[in-house]
Order: structure tokens, then sequence, then C-alpha cells
């Protein structure tokens, strides 16, 4: 089969001939339906420092996969998942390594080995693409917000940037339920404000001061969002912490004593997570922007990540 | 009676004689044995801006009190509380005043009204001494150490600053059974580690970076000892933030949201919280350091805290 392979920093993606895979015990191989391209493999291409999460070369990125299972390895795995199963696949290992990532081939190639660990059931209301989707920023989003956030049902609640995880996790806040603030820079993606459902967007979150936020998560990260952020929240608020746009604060630790607030750090998600998110999905109602590609285009698709500026998330349809 | 009143911002207290307060209903009346001298005491004296506090002038000060009940009003009250009891008065009141403030005159004159909002029953065990330091201080440090966070037996801890609180919540972790590690400027105060049951004593609790601690409490808060948490905390680790030394801190986000950690600031305590540290008084193996003065020392004790660099609180022992 073609697969895109990679070769290491600095060096364009090659188009190849590699050996179909085959389920191991306890593994499956699922046909790739879709694969969503990701920045963090713009950094694979580009950054040396990535260098370590790649001992085997050449091989396949692509984190961000759904699929078919088209064969079903030997073990107890066979008593879950069978041939035909759509599924989206959480791309973390046990062991830490991921799907496109160390010795597991990714979606940038036509068919992938997944375990246990990775398969979860992708309802038939759930489009390919928005399964794919899910997988990273999907996952990170509402990781972020629900599980880490506590969102419920009534709850006041802001979000900082609206750009790919914040619009899914915007999106997420407004189905459960919440009251929604969102803080956006960009006077364009501002105007998504009623489509989404927010009850009110400014340049930034401390303007919602009177709205009495519990919860804020700051999906862009710059800072300046984390100390707005804790000078805006009610008293026992908490923010959560996603973005890495600017990785140093300065922040006033006067509210978070006063107001007995807590900042948590949020990073990826869990199985369960995506689960949740895929039957949160099958209302139809949660529809992130995507830019959908060929096989073929994958390697231009990865510049133009790079050249920065995308909307919509990057997602490729297999035939 | 003779009690010191407060009279306004830059007046010396006055000695005064006032009635005798009776309990209303649902109140007690307590003739305080014990009540400890705090900075806020202080910070009332000098500082215009604490007045909103103070509605009704003049009253009496004194927010850290023990005593025993001498008259119990009608109601309810009486089904709990009885003449002759011994008690910790926790300061707040269910609409957020609290006694020594507002329209409640406070323990530096010999008999105050509480309600059962305060009442917490003070062990034979325990000396009125230790349970007026408790009301304050104690609760503080108990509350941000146990209560927010979460320490228990086994856990690894480190504590920032042992002044005051800081030693207080040290020694609560170390009989919790946690290994506690500590970070003291001062090299007197580093002597006490030993004595204390501490695993380790540095200038600085980064020095602890290879102890994998979950639970940092920051008792100092000096802006660089917040920081040096966040960079010093294992994965899914805990800082609560008590200590308002500098209000400012210039943070990493990175090791928030890659070590997915947690930061939660405190302030003050429970009625649960102080029974809670009663019963953990009553080993008689939690002694912070206390310098004991009379009724008459009271503003020449308030100011030499003024003044600064006061070792053990200050208590006042009635006859």
């Amino acid at each position: 089969m073609k697969s895109w392979r990679f070769l290491g920093t600095n060096k364009p993606l090659e188009l190849a001939e590699v050996d179909e895979p085959h389920a191991g015990p306890e593994e499956v191989v699922v046909t790739v339906k879709s694969a969503g391209l990701c920045h963090s493999d713009v950094s694979a291409l580009d950054d040396p420092g990535w260098m370590p999460l790649f001992p085997r070369l050449p091989m396949t990125l692509g984190h961000e996969n759904s699929g078919i299972i088209t064969e079903v390895g030997s073990g107890k795995i066979g008593d879950t998942w069978k041939v035909g199963d759509r599924v989206g696949l959480s791309p973390v290992m046990p062991d830490g390594d991921a799907i496109g990532y160390g010795a597991w081939d990714g979606g940038f190639g036509p068919k992938v080995r997944a375990t246990e660990a990775n398969l979860v059931a992708l309802p038939d209301e759930v489009s390919f693409e928005l399964g794919s989707m899910a997988t990273d920023a999907g996952l990170t989003s509402y990781h972020a917000m629900m599980s880490v956030g506590g969102c419920r049902p009534g709850m006041k609640v802001g979000v900082i940037g609206l750009g790919g995880l914040g619009y899914i996790g915007a999106r997420v806040a407004v189905l459960t339920g919440a009251e929604v603030y969102a803080a956006e820079v960009n006077p364009e993606t501002q105007k998504l404000a009623e489509e989404i459902g927010l009850a009110g967007v400014a340049n930034s979150i401390d303007e919602f001061k009177d709205k009495g936020l519990e919860l804020i998560v700051d999906y862009a990260g710059f800072g300046t969002t984390t100390s707005a952020a804790v000078e805006t929240l009610a008293e026992f608020g908490t923010l959560v912490q996603v973005g890495m746009g600017r990785l140093e604060s300065t922040i006033n630790t006067y509210p978070i004593i006063i107001n007995q607030l807590s900042i948590k750090g949020s990073k990826s998600g869990t199985k369960e997570d995506l689960a949740a998110l895929y039957e949160l999905m099958k209302s139809g109602d949660l529809n992130p922007p995507i830019t959908p590609i060929t096989f073929d285009q994958i390697p231009e698709a990865l510049d133009k990540l790079r050249a920065g500026g995308v909307i919509g998330r990057f997602i490729v349809t297999y035939e």
C-alpha cells in the first residue's frame, strides 16, 4: 500500500510502497476512512527536538484517525470488536506511545494497527471526518471543558479563543446547557458568536467580570489571558489552562486566595472522553469547520498549516 | 467591665468601662480565658481601608478567642451548649460578619457574645492559649493543608515558609503521617527542621524537585515561591496558595499544562476544620511558639507586632 513516509527533520514526506499491516495478538487493523492533519505533524517535520518521539524511521505520521475494522487478531479483543465496526482511534497507548508516533504507523497511510486502548465505537450518526477530528482537537477541548472544568447545565462559562480547540469547547459547553461567554480578538471569528449560541463575545474575558463566571477555559494561553481570567472569575471559580500560546504569565495571586480560585492544567483526554464526545456529536449540532482534502494533498496541506492562518481542520477523506 | 476599645484609624486603643454583654435568643456569653493578637488588628488600627469593616465605633477588637460559656440565651442553642462548657470561637458568622468586627465585640475585653456558628468544643487536653491560637492562624493553616490540599498519610508534601502559619501547616502534615519538606530562608528557623519532624529543609522548594512532591502549600507567597512550586510539583500535583507576601507572580504555564497541575487559593477555614484541629492538638504534639502576655500588655504587644520580627504568637491569658 502507498503511504506518506516521514524520513526525519527537514525532509519532505515521501510517498512510498509499504507492506500492509496485519493484526498481532490483541490487535486489530483499521482501514482508515478519515485522517486529520495536526500542527504537531508540522512540528515533527520541522523541529529536531521532536525526534526522540520517532526512534524508528521511516514511519507514517497521522494521529487523528477513524475508519472500519478490517482484521481482528487473536485474543480477548475479538470479544468486543469485529470486522466492519466503525471506530475512532484514541491515539494514546497504555505505555505512553501513540498511533502516528514511535513504532505505530499512523493514518497518512491507508491501514493502521490499533489495540483495545485506542478503539472507541463511532456512532452511525457521526461522519468519519468528524470522528477523526474528535480524536485530538475535539478530545483535548472536551476533556478541558467537561472532565477537568466540570461544565454542567446552567453554569456560567467563559471560553478564551474561538480557534480550533476553543470553537469545539464553546459548542460543547453550549450543548451541555451552559451560559457561554467568549473572548476572541479576531473580529471575523467574533461574528461566529450568534451562530454557535454564545451569550456574549468580547476582546478580553475581563469584559464579562459582572457575569459571575464559575468556569473559564483558556484555549489560547497568551499569558495575559491567564491573568485576565484570574481577575474575572467568581468566588470558588475554576480556570482551566489548555492553550500554550505564550508560556509565561504574570498573575495576581490576591484574587486566587481571596476568591479561593482553582487553576488547573489540562492536556489531551481519555477514551471515555472520546466516547462521550461522540455521543454529543450524534445530535448533529457540533460541526466545527472542516476543510476536506484528498490523500494526495497531505504534503501541501501541511505546508499551509506551517504558513498559518488556516480556518477549519484539514481532514483527509479516503475513498 | 474594662475593655480595650477601638476608636478608629490611627487612634490608640482606649481602656474603657463597658456594659457586660448578655445572651440574646440563640446566643451565649463566653467569658474569655485567652485571646490571640493578630496582624489584622494592627491593620485595623493603621489602615483607613479597613474602616468599612467597623461601622459601629467604639468597639472591642480580638477575633482569636477561647473561654468558658457563662450564660446561655433562649432557643435551641441550649440543647447543645451549657454554662461551664470550654469552647473555642470560630470567628465567622453565617452573615459574613465576625467576632471582633462590626457589631460583635471581641476578646480584648473579658466577655463576648457568640452563636452556634462560632462555638466549637475545646477538649480538656487543649489549653485555652492553644485553643485561641487555633481559631485563626491554626485554622487557616489547617484548612489549606488538609481541606484544600488533601494531605494524607504517606503523601510527599512541601511547605513554603516556616513562620506562624507554615510552622503549624508543617506540623499538621507531619502528624498526619506525610513526608514533609520545607523551604525557609531564615537560617535560624531552618534549625527547627529536625525538632518538627521534617524530611528536609532548604532555601527554595525547587531543591526538592527530585522528591516527587504531590502537594505544596505556599504559606509565604512571595511570587517566586509560587513559580518555584509550579516547577517542582510532580504530575497531577497541587499547589495551595495561602501567603500573600507579594501579590504578583510570574509563572510558567508549561508545567501546569503538561503535568496537569492544580493551583488552589485558600483562605480561613470552617468550624469543622477547627474541631478537627483541636482533635489533632489533643495529642500534645502540636505546640507552635506562643508568647504569653497579660490583658494590660495588649497595646504594647500590638506595637511590637507592627514593628515586626515577633517570633511566637502573642496570646493574652485572662485570670
